[in-house]
């Protein structure tokens, strides 16, 4: 025995959901089953409008238009770019209240056991960029795994003998770290980076 | 900084599945933008769909039509109801194998804390039922909850005087249950119904 047709189908599709199983589909399903029709179509056409948004044709950012809110806002250092693998980073670093540069976002990080070359992510349009632009530095902010390292890597490496200062987020004990629970590489990172206190 | 409207709106419309916040629907946002046209269009149909999922006119389970595949099942014991409070529970009862008789699937339990009233869960269907069709069992298995108890207890006393042999699920530890874990009701329900070895 099973569900009816169409909330077999409805299962089976939120099953691509990261990280839902069969059971948490199942219970989305339901859950979805018990809205009154209206808020059912406001929520179906809340997904549909996902395929309206647009990539940001300068920067790759998530966006509503050509181009995206950042790239279109004025009095921001157009002369640094900041290099994030997702848009979900760059928003992470604007809420912040950090950085009020430009950014590139690429399209994930380079992975030679996946197969992902330069041009899959994107980074021949920040080279393209970069060269167009008056760019003055490069923040690599790409995740601090092997695969964003070396993303980091392959980034800086390419703009050996150029002008553009390339620099890397600090490594080092996020705020509340422990120490007895960070890693080897992390405390490795923290001596080798330590700094004279209140001398920043 | 936010998200592109389209985005926003499609992390607001997940945020209504239960147990999601909002980390997870940005998550999911992010997954579904992930995909292609096709895979996007395929999930918002599927979602679609279960607008034109029906309730079983006879039994109040989910169906695809006007009648349930159970309610139009031949060979089923037709004498014998097994009330349950949700479609889930049906179908848990159904993977068991357990089973041959019909179901009466109510719209939740009753709750006096939250205002949920016999004729709201579809109570009165269920009477209706025992009072057309020829019923010689009611097997009650609502939750084992406050409220799944007490509506079991009224449809009881609902059918005090009537010819219908009205009959609970049976309370006590669940396989591969724990005595030093098992709550107090449950170990004093498993003694007081315990049986003698060999003799079901």
């Amino acid at each position: 025995m099973n569900y009816p047709k169409n909330i077999e189908k409805a299962i089976e599709s939120l099953s691509v959901l990261p990280g839902v199983g069969k059971k948490s589909a199942e219970r989305y399903a339901l859950a979805l089953l018990s809205l009154n029709q209206n808020q059912l179509q406001q929520f179906v056409d809340d997904i549909a409008g996902l395929q309206n948004v647009h990539i940001c044709q300068k920067c790759g950012n998530y966006s509503d238009g050509d181009l995206c809110p950042i790239c279109k806002e004025h009095g921001r250092n157009s002369e640094v770019i900041c290099v994030v693998s997702s848009s979900k980073d760059l928003i992470a670093i604007e809420n912040a209240r950090i950085f009020d540069g430009l950014y590139h976002v690429l399209n994930g990080v380079l992975s030679t056991s996946k197969g992902v070359f330069p041009e899959d992510i994107g980074l021949d349009k920040l080279f393209k960029r970069i060269k167009e632009e008056n760019i003055k530095e490069i923040i690599l902010a790409t995740p601090l795994t092997l695969d964003g390292e070396m993303t980091a890597l392959y980034i800086d490496k390419k703009l050996t003998g150029s002008d553009v200062l390339v620099t890397r987020i600090a490594r080092g004990l996020p705020m509340g770290g422990q120490i007895d629970y960070a890693d080897q590489t992390t405390l490795q990172q923290a001596f080798s980076g330590r700094k004279k206190v209140n001398n920043e």
